[in-house]
């Protein structure tokens, strides 16, 4: 059976939240670059996947799909065994607080850590745009908020849903990596049961691999 | 048996979305009002439920939930049945549709509706802040530039994520609701196939109940 697609690079926070998905659970993939710069996410073959123009795209024969907490949940999904079961769809309570913690991800955590990112590193970086520090110290104050309730969950059990690891978990990865290479990574110091749980995290084949993939790729 | 409490008063969009779930199904339900300006979402009682402070937070027994979109979910899995599957999680294409059309909402719409409201409604009626016309004008660009997809993708079929409706849809309702009662209800107007998807789902009994009861908590 042919492999799926990604369309766009490991470098791109995005693309790695599916790339981990993809190796937790030791599927067949392959990465089709989109070249960024070149505008290629505008062009109408990649608008066909994503018609938003964002990257990735992702294609499973037919399928075609886009968002990448989307993406992530569809490759758990269709790869759940007994041992690898991130989304937990069979326990009502469980699947809900797994749904419950991926949206803080979405609207608390990733809110507060994506413009330090994108401040820090993307836009230097990529586009020679100057820091807006005033942003990045509101960020952080934010971050530091999200932490506190991190720390009180995670001081008590293993992970954000529970005893198990979730797709909540995993869809921290790509900014917590970037946020690591801020000036900023030491915020979390002051957060010890945060700070293990992602060193516990980066313990993972998946993450290394990927880890790997997106410092080659920048 | 108990009905499940939601905390948090209609008026809310974040709470509406949630309401709407619960009457899509028919569940016996509870709203405990949570008084905002009184700063009740950051008592501790409330924090117990939701600890970023926010609104809602649900309970059904001794589960407790927070995240509109998150709590959605649980009701609309809690009760599905083969007339009402609002999820599809049994089909795994489907599903994956609706969630990618289930984070449009959340990544590309709310972004842009959600400010308009807020600047218009919210922020001037709550709290005496006059509107930012600059955040309102940007904010109308981006959304019609999300309707230009919305209205290719509803030209073709009935609903969001396929010719059923999901999830996907329901979670546009409340801010679509106060985005109508603005000065920019006319956006629609260039979009036919959106404006009659939402006038279709606006007569759904679901829709116009907790439509009637977010008017009466402003």
């Amino acid at each position: 059976m042919a492999p799926v697609k990604v369309f766009g690079s490991a470098a791109f926070t995005n693309v790695a939240r599916v790339l981990v998905c993809l190796e937790e659970v030791g599927a067949d993939y392959e990465v089709v670059d989109i070249d960024f710069l070149a505008k290629e996410h505008k062009k109408p073959e990649h608008l066909a996947g994503n018609p938003f123009g964002e990257i990735p795209a992702f294609q499973d024969g037919d399928l075609v799909l886009f968002e990448s907490r989307a993406i992530a949940k569809y490759v758990l999904r269709k790869h759940r065994t007994d041992e690898v079961d991130m989304l937990r769809e069979s326990n009502p309570e469980e699947a809900a607080t797994v749904d419950v913690w991926a949206e803080v991800e979405a609207h608390q955590y990733s809110k507060a850590v994506a413009p330090i990112v994108y401040e820090c590193i993307v836009y230097p970086t990529a586009y020679g745009i100057p820091t807006n520090q005033k942003v990045v110290d509101e960020s952080v104050e934010k971050l530091k908020k999200v932490l506190e309730v991190y720390e009180g969950r995670l001081s008590k059990q293993e992970y954000l849903a529970g005893s198990f690891i979730s797709v909540a978990d995993l869809n921290h990865f790509p900014f917590t990596l970037r946020f690591m290479e801020t000036a900023y990574a030491s915020v979390f110091d002051s957060f010890p049961s945060v700070k293990a749980w992602w060193e516990k995290l980066m313990l993972r084949p998946s993450m290394k691999k990927v880890s790997a993939d997106m410092q080659r790729k920048v």
